[in-house]
């Protein structure tokens, strides 16, 4: 089994505008990261916490596409969907991000990917919604468990592959 | 020819978050006024300032589904495209928006459709973006023409159908 190193996960609230950043590096070359993220069977290797399955219901990973997932534990089911605006290979993601259980949130995600050089990524998502009380719900809601059990998931889907 | 009552146009800058709200009257139902949003032969007929021609390129107009249209005037063409994240019949569209000639920029747009009764329809259009700069922006461009000029269009569509 590989062991792959973890680096550290930065979760950000901007101060000015309701935005949560999250910026992590890879030991990885953006080819493999992004394909990581656009590739339902990975997907669903890695996305969310260690305590989470992850089925995806429907996965069309272009520009003006849409997707559906849903994670599950030992306490029930939960859906998140949204369209994909645009798809970049290698360097940009955009889509809308909704959890079914508050249909009316809608969160708009831009992960950006850029080449370190040596076989190295940073990974830059923002996601932006239409209040702060709504941003600042999300980050105590523990989604930092979510972000970090899922990029060292990444890491080790990125090492042995 | 029938004359609609062009009710005014409200454009307000929110002052805590960037996003442009634009509140408007129609003496219409609520199921004309979606329709008119979602059939893409309405949507030509009124979209956009008078002095452009509208066409659609592209109109899958379901939850999941995208979207592009092309503007021209004298001067040129403008693309703009985006992605339909929910369509909820008679109440709410919500979608991402691109020109294409700021292919970076994206904003996530909410309309908001209120049944006023008497059939009068209150619809609330809310066009998030990333920054107060993008924000003031795009409300300095002159864009109100556009708005006031395509809903008195939209009203006499609504008047004679």
């Amino acid at each position: 089994m590989t062991s792959a190193t973890h680096h550290q996960t930065q979760i950000v609230a901007d101060p000015d505008v309701p935005i949560v950043r999250i910026i992590r590096e890879f030991d990885a070359p953006v080819e493999k990261v992004y394909r990581a993220h656009v590739d339902p069977d990975l997907v669903a290797q890695w996305m969310g916490p260690r305590s989470t399955r992850m089925r995806i219901d429907q996965w069309d990973a272009r520009t003006g596409g849409s997707w559906r997932y849903v994670a599950s534990d030992g306490d029930g089911e939960y859906g998140f969907r949204g369209c994909f605006h645009e798809l970049r290979p290698n360097e940009l993601i955009v889509q809308t991000f909704t959890w079914e259980g508050m249909p009316d949130g809608v969160a708009l995600e831009k992960l950006v990917l850029e080449d370190l050089g040596n076989g190295r990524t940073r990974l830059t998502a923002t996601s932006l919604v239409d209040s702060f009380e709504g941003r600042d719900g999300f980050l105590a809601s523990g989604m930092e468990v979510g972000v970090n059990e899922g990029y060292e998931k990444l890491d080790d889907i990125l090492a042995r592959s």
